[in-house]
């Protein structure tokens, strides 16, 4: 069997260092080819130095100095500056792009692996959420495939296995509900950074976290759903269901519900995607229903956490919609994760944003450039104010 | 698309009545083309004025005249005698045989279809138990596909849509229980016909609830599973599940778990097995979370349910024995509808059964005929005893 060679956009992030022990588990199957990191430079020369890719990127571009001079014994190219993402992942020794750089950044980058053709494994979900229409036009124009990392999407991707004829007549993603779950609104109010930062069943990076913690990311991956599956708004439910067991689900026109389930192990679904459609033996802990004897399964409070709500009316009105809330809810995060906002005042950033930029219906790639910055803008003065 | 054209042997019994219902409500997927009963023929020719199928068998040749005469002005061959089996499976316009008589009876048309290349759709779990090697080797060797009927091993063969290059690690099979789930030796020793006849979840036939009661039903399966799915003694584990939601799952070599959920409904198998590929719409009850917020799962308590210890010993054992265990469960369960024995005294007359009929480590099809017979003639001994 010929190896997989991976380019690893954001290596040094939580999904980046367990694609790096998923490779390093099966060195018949996946060959290192690139790796890149945005600030963590010492950690990218680290794995630089074991791994031995081809080419790597320090985004930026202040540390390129160090990361060159550490590596200079190696046979390694060393690239500096976002703009190079955009070349390495064009090159004719990469077959798969695995995207895990945190949100917007990876939007740019993932339109030219899959205008390059290589096959991409999606962990950055803000890409099909600011730009949907736009990616999965590309890939089926170009013939990509996008195989989902996030472990929601895997479930359903590989429920849908000998499936693909099989209409599907709805999804149902699973949410743990986060630290937070069965809490009003007066609690929330008070929330600290440091309780949203402590998860109940996965270990992640901030972003990711502080967006579980929220519903955001429940909210996200709807909309990334509705792009990768091809579904309508009405066909993507939400079920919590506090133990991360199930990690979602697919129900099929005749009624029939499959289920993908395991621990909350983020290597298994990043395994999946860059092994599809092997299934690579793992040393993986294994699930044990003795360990958990009950599994539990309530419905979201939407009134609680607005956030899944503006995230189904995002998608609902579609256009540049989805595109404001994210860009809005990367600027109300990082402004929560400064202790600059409570925990409440994000969803209301977000929906002050979303009613305040200009809706577009058919946006271009361009047209999301702008919007983007826009609401960043906008999201911006609402967080000083 | 052709219509797939169906032969349901045992059509007047709980699958068969049901299959009945799935081909009615699918008439641009199947045409039914054989149906057949041991003795409930005013069933029989009900369901032969209303479907139309070219031939019928009823195997009580004592109702052969009733329902010759019933049918004179139909176009439709009618047979009698339990041989007349072995002869419709071979009619050249029958694509399938849906094998959904009770017990032992179900190896020789079995058999015969599939020396003659038909596909099979199995809800006989008895033929594999029995004589599990033969059949999946003839099945084999004639190119024949067995699809499972049995909601646990549909669960499973769905499940393994799309991943039959991918070894399986184990299987868990999920058990109601029964009505006596929790329950100890001394409650068991004076439980009443009437009570086993309860299940909490399935409406099914007496035979198979009282194997349910006694979860020989399981034990069954578990030997039907290993044949189906070619797997080892360990590979097969069993899992006590209440809500009977969860109808089985299969763990991969990477550690993923898939699983198949729905409300409690043999049609939802029935047509998955009839139309496979392909999930025909249908208008079958849906599954919502918001009605079984709790699924849970224990392990089986194998001290006070002593049959699926018998079965599991049986399946490790090989050989004739499952056949042995077969044969003397089926002359228990008999006796214990007869109120001739208790409900724990099945577990003793199989066992010791087990016991006394010779062991053939690699039967041929006439010592399954004569093992059969032997254990049936040691089983009724014992019950007069």
């Amino acid at each position: 069997m010929l190896r997989k060679r991976i380019a690893i956009l954001g290596s040094t992030g939580s999904i980046g260092t367990q694609a790096l022990e998923v490779i390093a588990a099966n060195p018949d199957s996946f060959e290192l080819e690139v790796i890149t990191a945005h600030n963590n430079a010492d950690l990218l020369i680290a794995q630089a130095l074991a791994f031995k890719p081809n080419a790597i990127v320090i985004c930026n571009e202040a540390y390129y100095e160090k990361v060159r001079d550490a590596l200079k014994q190696e046979d390694v190219k060393v690239y500096a500056g976002a703009n190079a993402l955009n070349s390495v992942v064009e090159m004719s020794t990469v077959d798969m792009v695995l995207t895990a750089m945190v949100g917007y950044a990876g939007l740019q980058p993932t339109i030219k692996a899959i205008e390059a053709g290589k096959e991409i494994a999606l962990a950055n979900k803000e890409t099909l959420v600011v730009a949907g229409q736009l990616i999965t036009e590309l890939a089926r124009k170009k013939g990509v495939n996008i195989y989902p990392v996030d472990s929601e999407h895997s479930a359903i991707f590989q429920c849908l296995a000998g499936e693909f004829h099989n209409p599907i007549e709805k999804i149902i993603l699973t949410a743990s509900g986060g630290p937070f779950r069965g809490k009003d609104t007066a609690y929330l109010r008070t929330v600290t950074k440091a309780q949203a930062l402590k998860h109940p069943n996965w270990d992640m990076g901030a972003k990711i976290t502080i967006d579980s913690a929220s519903l955001m990311n429940k909210g996200l991956e709807v909309i990334e759903a509705k792009w990768l599956f091809g579904l309508r708004y009405d066909q993507i439910e939400v079920v919590v269901h506090p133990q991360s067991i199930v990690h979602s689900l697919v129900q099929f026109q005749d009624g029939s519900i499959k289920a993908q389930l395991g621990l909350p192990d983020m290597k298994l679904p990043i395994q999946y995607a860059l092994g599809y459609p092997n299934r690579l033996k793992s040393d993986f802990p294994r699930f044990n229903f003795l360990n958990y004897p009950q599994l539990t399964f309530e419905q979201p409070d939407l009134e609680s956490f607005r956030n899944l709500q503006l995230a189904y009316n995002a998608m609902e009105q579609g256009g540049n919609m989805p595109c404001i809330l994210n860009a809005a809810n990367e600027v109300a995060v990082s402004a929560f994760l400064h202790e600059e906002v409570g925990f409440l005042e994000m969803s209301d950033i977000i929906e002050s944003c979303m009613a305040k930029v200009a809706y577009i219906a058919n946006p271009s790639l361009d047209d999301y450039v702008q919007t983007d910055k826009e609401a960043r803008a906008r999201s911006l003065e609402l967080v000083s104010k």
